[in-house]
């Protein structure tokens, strides 16, 4: 482990704070689109997204003090369009609460939300034609497209027991790959990698993603306490199935006892009672074994396009990340 | 009246209509996503916005088909801004008809609404980048944050009875001016005009942009029946003042008739026949006349621009425009 990536590491993310700041300062209008503003640069994520994308951009020929505070400033975009659409899944979800905090739409009204998230959609746009981001730009719009394009696509699956796998891929490349993806791609394009490294990265943020959204899925069965904020079987609730219960409706038994669960999820009448049950059948259908194996393959995946890469010091930190972020399954 | 500017600005909106359709071109993911993008093709709108462009850009050196061509293009992006726009604007007004059609909101519900907008605006800033829009990029992203303030700003000001006609000029710019300040400003960056030019220009947009927007508000009173898919007296039934009734409320008398009504407004119980009141008292106290003055005056503004521009066969279109869009006062 190179101790001086990790420490460089978080000098950069100083910075990354400071642009975001700089990007949620209040337009000065008074009312309650400064506060909304103020409230998510209060709210402090693990900021995943940004250090993906410094950690990419080491990989590069562009390391002097110039380029690298531009790649913070990127670091900062790339955070924004994730804090942006959470703010908008938030009035989907009629979430009334993120990391611990009140959501934008519970305390302001999902109307407010709409234009606040458009908002920060607006600045972000402003920042990468003026600090002249023009290679990555278009994969800044892209990322938000494939978003858009998940998360449709899971309403569209919503309440439905006869989504595969493939969907499921799908809809969460757009909830989470996406971004990754921009992250790590964004990070070596600006720091001037080859194509070579570009594409291996890419691979890696893609697959890193794939990984993140399967092991949220397997948290949301496997803690019975509230994590991070959310409720246990959130999407069940809504009727979204995850990769878990999609594997466990494999077993004929197992799919009709997980219709008829869904029936009460939809009807409103889901309890904690039927939340046990649930996890009992995709527990003993295998389904969370699955889903956990396929949350390691990806991240085995991930592990591949690092060992790929040319030798670096930050490798030893992707590989360190990748291990933290894939230990659901010892827990389940 | 020069015809020969009418007729090829015809030839080049139909040039913009090709750009929009492959703006909105379904992903093809299957679903609701597709049925959304192509009703928003289906809902043919005046297109003002482009056509703006398409005139500011007139007075430019740059004239050769290559650059006519990019400024089409440019021009069905300042579409899809308003279009994206009206998507997230009916969400908050929970309106069910737009143009005489259902609104995404209403057909596919807010959920489908809020990313069905996202969606258009990930596909302004794709093009931005890819077609090189780089001296005017900043301005689509500036236009957009404006928008959001002057939506944000009205939200505020909602059910309020001391709003100023200072609050509601801020409002306004947001709402519908700055979209024109950039078509208009838009128009003539991209088309090489001096500095000089694209000053007149901004502020011909910006006026236009007054006078469109206090015009749309009047119409709001002087017609009776559904104008433009809205029912009349829209606003104060959403506990919005628009400026017929700020200045009507300059009168004390009036004032504490209006307040009346306003909670009437405020909890639901409006009538027509306080509508009709309404119309009554705004009329007396001088209020409708005021605003159409005011209305006037922007026109008046804006054709000052126009004359201080370079002589142009697109002046006599300009001027045109501007006497066809401010006739509702005759009408009231």
């Amino acid at each position: 482990m190179d101790r001086y990536e990790e420490k460089e590491l978080q000098q950069e993310m100083e910075q990354v704070e400071k642009y975001l700041s700089d990007c949620l300062r209040d337009p000065g209008y008074g009312g309650a689109v400064g506060n909304i503003l103020r409230d998510m640069q209060m709210s402090k994520g693990k900021r995943l997204r940004p250090r993906l994308l410094l950690m990419a951009s080491r990989y590069g020929d562009g390391q002097e003090p110039g380029r690298r505070e531009k790649l913070c400033r990127l670091g900062a975009l790339v955070e924004l369009v994730h804090l942006a659409s959470l703010i908008h899944d938030d009035i989907v979800d009629d979430a009334p609460l993120r990391r611990g905090l009140p959501t934008t739409q519970c305390k302001y009204g999902k109307d407010m939300a709409v234009y606040a998230g458009d908002l920060i959609l607006s600045r972000i746009v402003q920042s990468l034609f003026r600090d002249g981001f023009y290679r990555v730009g278009a994969l800044f719009g892209q990322a938000v497209e494939s978003m858009c394009l998940g998360e449709l696509g899971q309403m569209e699956c919503r309440g439905r027991d006869d989504i595969t796998v493939e969907q499921y891929m799908h809809n969460i490349y757009g909830k989470t790959a996406a971004l990754c993806r921009l992250a790590c791609l964004a990070g070596a394009v600006e720091s001037g990698c080859s194509e070579d490294v570009q594409a291996q990265l890419e691979q890696l943020g893609i697959n890193f993603g794939y990984m993140f959204q399967i092991r949220d899925d397997l948290l949301d069965f496997v803690s019975d306490t509230e994590e991070e904020g959310k409720l246990t079987q959130m999407d069940f609730r809504e009727g979204i199935l995850t990769l878990p219960v999609l594997y466990a409706m494999q077993d004929p038994q197992a799919k009709d006892r997980i219709i008829d669960l869904l029936r009460e999820a939809k009807e409103g009448t889901f309890t904690g009672e039927h939340a046990r049950t649930l996890k009992t059948i995709v527990t003993a259908s295998g389904g969370l074994a699955r889903a956990a194996a396929d949350m390691e393959m990806y991240a085995e995946r991930a592990l591949q396009a690092v060992e790929t890469l040319p030798d670096h010091g930050v490798s030893a930190v992707f590989r360190e990340l990748l291990q933290t972020k894939c230990k659901v399954s010892a827990a389940g």
